[in-house]
């Protein structure tokens, strides 16, 4: 966007001349302006002209604010939540595994943090990419022989939320599009539509798991694509694509030249006896832009401590993005220098036995979940492979009187006191997504609750009139 | 900025016909593409069209990547620093008071971190704009009978340089245009030009204490501008305005209906005997959004902990300013909740001789510089009365083979071993800027250094020709 070029045009007293400027007529007392764009120092007299003046107070709030939205929060802002006071509230809306304080941190996390603090070492600036040392674990812990990685490659960041942010910002221009999966995390599209960037929503399938409609991908891909946002393991879903799968994304990408953002926020989080294979370690030309982070894995959401991993095989992102994601870094300076201190000893010390129990236990949730609920009538759930989230499906029309997920949900809050998200938020209508991260019990007592609350509401056939009179 | 559109005009070949759009010509193989801007699920066939298909790799970086550039940076880099290799380095360029380690945090701020991390109550997300209990802290700190605070008018972020980028992002558009200070801290404009806003310069007067020259503020006010960005104390001189001042800068804000946005992240960093008064205090009409921190005055400029503190007697702002800020703060999720949750006990325990030993250590380092270099031919030191910084005029004539602050200080660490930002970087020629946060040894030394410099390359008469030929 260039900044307007005004010509005010002067007479002897200081009066704009009647000149039509980029459509703009300048008698117009509402054009009336310097228009001066100064970059430099003005030593010395002033230019004399009509002075712009505001009559009155009117600060309005600026484009990006407004098309910075929260489709989560506006869908849950506008639902009424309003507990069954006979039964304790059971939340598993909330994507935050230390809600219930079942799922802690490990020790060592916790220490290396202290010993940063105590250390007195981290308390200045680091770079703005992040300190060298942090950065070569972060590379050290990813490096492996199918995917490369060095001090160089990686960027940290505030959260991951703020790795998807420099992607996204460093790729789009406003006008250009990326690709998102649908159902799919929201943050892509607020921080997309927040810098005038358009989605385009790639469909992921059901039936298979939540695999990518390979063809409608492709489908979508145009002269204004700057990249493929790829979600593994999913957020909302909790599908983990297999290696095969990922080959054909690859083939997708690497066929439209277009660079991948995966969010890996999720990366090793899958249960006993699932695979994950990161994507960077199959692409032998699709630069690979991996987000990822302490904050699911390690269960520390709110450390914001995340990372860009640049994989780029064949340069073909060359030095430009390389030095457009530095550039940017440079605008708030990026994560907290207490966890960056302590990411060498988080990143060495946190024991397999910790990543290990973290993802029995969200399997157990799982299961658990998707014995019962596969016996509920009117849902469909589908069995996770990995991260926190499970996605049910519900057979809307056989449920009288709520229309969508959205109704769905709200009811069964009304009713049963499980607060379930429903999947509009994620632009994906008629499922909910529930978190498998609360405590056991809960999970049980939430499972017994929404299979009440269907048993009391379904109707085997569809709810219409005809059927109704007969 | 709004995205484009495309009409693309099938045949029944699904080829496209010529049109022009927006200028541009479709049959061009360059323009030609699907141009769908789609948002929503798009089930079921796919429409056929003329595949877009990128023959080759080519990524580039976006318009905004390009247009973030660190001035400071910008300038360092292009200098050759080769020290004498006699001469132990005394860097006093960097705004960063942890780098000598002389000046520590307070132990009562490490042990509030401590206790935050031991608590593990902080480890999960916090809201968007903060903890509750955190941003009542903030509030309760700075509440004033003149200028009145509650926990709804703070926004916790990422930093003060987050609380910049927020204020600056929720009032302007592109081509809009926000005044800035000249000296003045370099992230203004760099924040600015990145989202497309425009920055004018309003002069500093170094001959008032760096008093801003109001009239030369006011004649840049037009019709786009948003706001007037204030930074007091002052990086890079220093200088911290009196009430009276701070009074006239008001009165042109509130005659042109102009927000503020007041940069006091060195807020009560004033030398013993010097007042501080925060804007807000005197503000009856004129909206302010204060910026500050932890960064400077706990001297953890690392930790990224900031604030915007809303002051809006007049409720100037409404709903839709406050709301705006909100939206952003949802991007990225805002400040490390580990220090969140430490910051109660910080702001709460932090004893006052924290403070003031360091602003007595500030004070007499300044001392020691300003007694020195007003002896130094060439130099016009410009004494400060708060933050961490010192303004040196350079009498460039005075000084053959060197023609600006660039080469001055270039030539200075090649010789002496000393480095002083040119305060080119700050869009003012001819000066430079050292901290004075170094240990009291390194100030004496370094002040003899830059004497021994200026003794052997200052010339009283003006270095041309004609003189040196007599």
């Amino acid at each position: 966007m260039t900044s307007k070029s005004y010509v005010v045009q002067m007479n002897a007293n200081g009066v704009i001349d009647s000149t039509v400027v980029n459509g703009a007529d300048l008698t117009d007392k509402g054009a009336r302006g310097n228009g001066f764009h100064q970059v430099s120092v003005n030593k010395g007299k002033y230019p004399a002209k009509v002075k712009s003046r505001r009559q009155r107070w009117d600060v309005r709030p600026s484009e990006m604010a407004n098309k910075t939205c929260n489709p989560i929060r506006d869908i849950v802002d506008g639902m009424k939540l309003t507990p069954n006071p006979e039964k304790a509230m059971i939340a598993l809306s909330i994507g935050d595994p230390t809600v219930f304080g079942n799922l802690p941190t490990d020790a060592c996390v916790l220490k290396a943090l202290k010993d940063a603090v105590e250390s007195a070492r981290y308390n200045g600036y680091a770079p703005s990419i992040g300190y060298q040392k942090s950065r070569e674990a972060v590379a050290n812990f990813y490096n492996s022989s199918l995917a490369p990685l060095e001090a160089k490659d990686v960027v940290l960041t505030s959260g991951c939320s703020q790795a998807i942010e420099l992607c996204i910002s460093v790729l789009s221009n406003p006008g250009d599009n990326i690709l998102i999966p649908c159902p799919g995390f929201s943050l892509y599209k607020t921080i997309a539509l927040s810098i005038g960037v358009q989605v385009k929503l790639y469909n992921l399938l059901p039936e298979r798991s939540w695999e990518v409609d390979l063809e409608h991908l492709e489908s979508l891909v145009d002269e204004q694509t700057t990249c493929l946002v790829l979600t593994n393991p999913s957020n909302p879903c909790g599908s983990v694509f297999s290696k095969e799968h990922l080959e054909g994304i690859l083939k997708v990408a690497s066929k439209h030249c277009l660079p991948i953002l995966a969010d890996e926020i999720y990366g090793d989080m899958v249960f006993p006896g699932c695979t994950y294979t990161s994507l960077a370690t199959l692409s032998s030309d699709v630069p690979i832009l991996s987000c990822g982070g302490l904050a699911k894995r390690w269960l520390v959401p709110g450390w914001r401590m995340g990372w860009i991993l640049i994989h780029d095989r064949r340069d073909v992102f060359g030095s430009e993005i390389r030095k457009g994601l530095v550039k940017l870094t440079q605008l708030i300076l990026g994560a907290c220098t207490l966890v960056q201190g302590a990411l060498e000893s988080i990143l060495q010390n946190t024991p397999q036995h910790f990543y290990d129990s973290t993802t029995s236990f969200l399997k157990a949730n799982a299961e658990i979940c998707f014995k019962e609920l596969s016996t509920v009538p009117g849902l469909t759930p589908i069995m996770p492979s990995g991260a926190m989230y499970f996605m049910v499906g519900i057979d809307i029309d056989h449920f009288p009187g709520m229309k969508n997920d959205v109704e769905f949900t709200e009811r069964l809050v009304t009713e049963q006191s499980v607060f379930c998200l429903p999947t509009s938020a994620f632009d994906y209508p008629n499922f909910f997504r529930i978190v498998v991260t609360v405590p056991e019990k809960l999970m049980v007592e939430a499972c017994v609750r929404i299979r009440l609350f269907c048993q009391q509401h379904y109707l085997p056939h569809r709810a219409d009139s005809s059927e109704l009179d007969q």
